[in-house]
């Protein structure tokens, strides 16, 4: 359809003049950015993945917003069922595979298959089970998922109501559903695709008198459906819970049991084991190793969040940079309008982001090393260190995926109207995103395994003040407390000209709060939950304080960050600080070091830093290195062709542009020359 | 499909009988609460023609999270003509008729029809041009809609690029699109339905020697599609502009011109006027008048946030006290969990929003009368109150309908597993009302047009420091001025056991930061735009505290507050207040009058009227009387059957659990038995 509209081009200055004055105008050098950021052969791998699915129909995501949610699935399916195939043909290893997944950017239906059934198989299954069960899972040939959370208990794993009660005559366990709320609710995979299950349920053995008794959850493995038919087993209700806010592509499942039987082997016994005759019981050896592949997926959440939000700040920045919007008030009133970044306004929204995405880089790296420092730990059997990275997980979990899905929608409002529309490339992210303030511990609750743990550390400090500890926490609660017996409220903090006096301010604010957290709970005895409040600002500061310091010390020790990044990177570090600390001014304000007067000049500091950091925005942006097809944003693209995309995509692309409509309401008919009121009609 | 599941029930205590429990332990009278809430009548009206929408298969909200983005506006179109058919049946009047659409719950392709293309007509349109127009748009014999909005330009309406030239000898008006920025673009019902539109573009009169020159831009009127064939009119180019973040039921549309010709008679000239013979231009007496629609508009959207606010904190509050989540840590091991609405860090996101619904509902109704009182001044010729219902609708609508949209979002996230999924009823309204902190006024942008109007307010103080004046911020500002000259900080404000001194508190602190923010303005001539954040503090700073005296005096005041009602609805207001305050502490210390000890109280203060409150929180959000219908929430129902209800709606209504699937891997197939593959590319 070729019409006068061809030969229109957009008002100057264009967006892709633009950014190449942006780009000019910035002496940070993108690829030292790049390489400082991904050392590791991410950036290749990316590339090399991107090419091979843009090969392929299946991957396109041109129209998937106008799909209806039934077929967000089948095509989500579809793609999943060619990743795979691909993987095979081109030997990807579970990186590639992984890179496809965050590049395709939707909840697969085979989502679940790697992270969470084979690893529960490996980390609990025996070695015969995993004998059994690896390599038909590893190969696929089995689709699995993992069925914990149910109708009525997700957070409280304790309480989860699906039975597995053991008969030693028969030697099977028995599966029952007692109740509505007992129901199998949200497993990835379960409602359409999956096959098998690693099912947790309550494990019931007899005791002597035969008197059942509950042992607590378990995880027990079995098929679920027919192989041939794949139809729900005899005995077994399986289906799909529904639209949800995202995850369109994902089955999502509800499952219940009527008196289920599988063999004693599907009891999953790495750890617990039930004996097959008597139904004795034997108990790990240590309880925290089942929470191990959630403390996984957790760290992945965490080292996942810079990369979102690296995605939204590159659309803002982009976008806002090109977008303009009125001259300046006292200025000329001749010449282009101004561009909508260089407002504070509009900056105050998008720079601080912008410095936290590196933020959450260093912290994200940090719990990497801890991660794979700890599995170390467990394989040689030393459990010592799994508290410490459950407590420190669960507080970054909170704190970054927070920031992060704020920050989506900052960004996507930021952009104003275009940002509600389609061609954000926002809409889609935020809609899967919503969901991790929520998934692996809701980030309201799980942070008070952060503050239990460091209640406890300021114990172990107040009896031991002269001991000598290994980890900053009670490094930094010791230096806190010998400092207010001795010198009361200690020296002033120069916040505003000196890096270092920031990372301690935040030291000394964390370490404030965690004694009055201490006092009102262990000396004043109040309740736990009457505390609750407290003990989520006591979390916060903590994983502020770390996300602080982690990007103070690799701007001080890390010789990647060159001399030429050093300067924009120190104001980045200083914009997230600073913005972070005049947030919770108060809270540093009550533990002494940073005076009224300094805090109240905060904000004209946080401007300044954000003049400064305005010129390299759109370098920064770059050098995270968002690939188009993930990105999938006409207002976010690369080479500026903002309005021209907006256009192709409402003129050349849109289905419902295709159909002439009947807006007379006198007349049923919808589509022009159709009489197709009913057919409407049965859709709903 | 009969299955054991029929059998099932949720697990005690159930839904309904916590609900029954709630309801009877409070004392609150939810009848009298109601009735003071809507002594007008809206109550009866809602149920009136609630009864009638349910009694059409077309306004079943059942499935439609499963339908294609095409679908919805074909069925949105389908329940628009029902509704206006329905109107005429009827013999609805404009509210019923906002009513239904209030119900329904959707953009409608109507949408614009009375709100916008109507009331323009009325307010710009000659007597001609009325007697003209009217009677047929009233009789929806043509629909219609208002394109002002571009590609390029939308706050900046000055900066429109569509021009409307006019050449004296045709006695016609030119369209002419000179970019593809000049694109019309977001025009509701523009996209597939209208056939006429209100344009707005760039006046272009010649002068003398045949040069143009722009007169700003100006409504026209016109109509751009065929009445027979409903295809554009030869030299305009329109379409939807495809999916976007809600309104998927409207056709959001896009519009360019190619030399399109109009006759003189389609300028809309109630104020300016355009001689045809010569080209002469006759501004109009107020410029302010042409952005009435826009105030209308924007003063229903404040009336409008509090019931979006109350139908979010309903469902949360109704879901909340429902699920159940762990056993209090310090105490009792056996019995029911603790209700989720019992931690108080649930109460602190959700108590809060429940206080901010009638914090909203009393400055809501002040806006309603402020704007009927304009409105009758205007139609007496006195303009001089248009100005300050400008500023003042910004500044509320801003921070209204930030706190309304954050809120759903709050709500939702509260909801915990079950706020991501389907059941919630909140995804649509998130979805719906994002669009609401960008239009009609950027948020973050027309806080300027308050800021500046205190400003102003500020030195008429300075100079007439003994003037007698009429408006309270004014006085308030004077007030300030004096005690600051005499008495420097003033006396303290007991804002923890006093209501008018939390009055008080809110009028000094946003004093405080009018005077600041004079002085860097006029005094020291600062650029405003680098005041922008200031500015915009000011701004919230002015409405938070016209929210707290609006919510004090209909204390004082309002008779129809029982005395049963006034200790609830006091620890409401306390709430509203004090929780605000707690966020914004330093501008409050900064201003004088309360101490950093008294700031320091703020937590615990809130965390005990959080107590006395949670005890009515159910029958608190009962007397919104949000209806079923418009709830359209498995969570929230007022029932409290919310496990039944997430049940059936996915196991006996969802469309996808009727099919089966292929999960192979190696084989092309997607749904069992069907060799779909390449349907399912087609669809891509």
């Amino acid at each position: 359809m070729r019409d006068f509209t061809e030969n229109l081009k957009p008002a100057v200055p264009t967006g892709p003049d633009t950014l190449a004055k942006e780009r000019s105008q910035s002496s940070l050098p993108v690829d030292d950015l790049s390489a400082h950021l991904f050392p590791d052969g991410f950036l290749e791998r990316q590339e090399r993945i991107c090419k091979e699915l843009q090969k392929h129909k299946v991957f396109s995501k041109q129209n998937q917003m106008d799909l209806a949610r039934p077929d967000r699935y089948k095509v989500g399916l579809a793609r999943a069922k060619m990743t795979r195939r691909i993987a095979e043909k081109l030997n990807w290893d579970d990186e590639d595979h992984q890179m496809a997944e965050y590049l395709i950017d939707e909840m697969s239906p085979y989502a679940l298959q790697t992270a969470m059934f084979i690893v529960t198989l490996r980390e609990q299954g025996s070695d015969e089970q995993q004998a059994q069960w690896l390599p038909k899972a590893e190969a696929w040939k089995i689709i699995g998922t993992y069925a914990q959370t149910e109708m009525g208990h997700g957070s409280n794993v304790r309480g989860l109501e699906l039975q597995a009660r053991y008969d030693p005559k028969t030697k099977e366990f028995i599966f029952h559903s007692p109740t509505l709320t007992s129901s199998k609710w949200w497993p990835g995979s379960l409602g359409r695709t999956a096959n098998h299950a690693v099912v947790v349920a309550q494990l019931m053995l007899p005791d002597k008198a035969g008197i059942y008794k509950s042992y607590g959850p378990h995880p027990f493995i079995t098929p679920i459906r027919d192989m041939k038919t794949h139809k729900p087993l005899p005995g077994i209700v399986i289906g799909d819970i529904g639209p949800k806010y995202g995850y369109p592509a994902m089955d999502n499942g509800y499952m219940l049991f009527d008196q289920f039987r599988i063999p004693h082997s599907a009891f999953l016994s790495r750890y617990s084991k039930v004996d097959p005759e008597t139904g004795a019981y034997t108990k790990p050896v240590n309880t925290a190793v089942v929470y191990g592949s959630l403390t996984y997926v957790r760290a992945k959440i965490i080292m996942h969040a810079r990369l979102v939000l690296a995605r939204a700040v590159t659309v803002a920045v982009r976008y806002l940079s090109i977008r303009r919007q009125f001259r300046d008030r006292d200025g000329n009133q001749e010449g282009a309008e101004m561009a909508v970044l260089d407002y504070p306004t509009v900056q105050i929204r998008i720079l601080p982001l912008l410095a936290t995405t590196f933020a959450l880089h260093y912290s994200g790296r940090a719990m990497r090393e801890l991660y794979e420092k700890t599995r170390r730990d467990i394989s040689s059997g030393d459990f010592s260190a799994l508290a410490e990275m459950h407590s420190t997980s669960s507080g970054l979990k909170s704190l970054c995926t927070t920031l992060a899905a704020d920050g989506i929608e900052v960004c996507r409002r930021a952009c104003g109207g275009h940002g509600f529309g389609g061609g954000t490339g926002l809409i889609a992210l935020n809609n899967e995103y919503l969901s991790k303030p929520t998934v692996e511990g809701d980030n309201w609750m799980i942070t008070q395994q952060t503050s239990a743990a460091i209640i406890k550390q300021v114990s172990t400090v107040i009896a031991n003040p002269d001991a000598k500890f290994a980890d900053f926490t009670s490094q930094n609660l010791q230096q806190f407390y010998k400092a207010q017996k001795y010198t009361d409220k200690g020296i002033l903090l120069d916040i505003l000209h000196n890096d270092k006096a920031i990372v301690d301010a935040f030291s000394k604010r964390v370490a404030d709060v965690s004694f009055k957290a201490h006092k009102e709970r262990i000396e004043k005895k109040r309740s736990w939950n009457s505390m609750l409040i407290q003990l989520h600002k006591l979390s916060r500061a903590h994983s502020q304080a770390m996300l602080v310091r982690h990007f103070h010390e690799a701007l001080e020790s890390d010789s990647t960050i060159s001399s030429k990044l050093q300067p924009v990177m120190r104001d980045c570090f200083r914009l997230f600080a600073l913005y972070t600390m005049d947030i919770e001014a108060r809270e540093f304000y009550n533990a002494g070091g940073v005076t009224n007067e300094q805090l109240d000049a905060l904000p004209d500091r946080i401007q300044e830093l954000m003049a400064k950091i305005r010129p390299h925005a759109v370098n920064l942006v770059d050098a995270w290195r968002i690939p188009e097809y993930l990105l999938d944003s006409s207002l976010g693209r690369y080479d500026g062709k903002v309005y021209e995309a907006l256009f192709h995509k409402a003129h050349r692309l849109n289905p419902l542009n295709r159909e002439t409509f009947n807006p007379n309401f006198w007349e049923d008919e919808i589509v022009m020359g159709k009489n197709d009121s009913e057919a409407i009609l049965a859709k709903l």
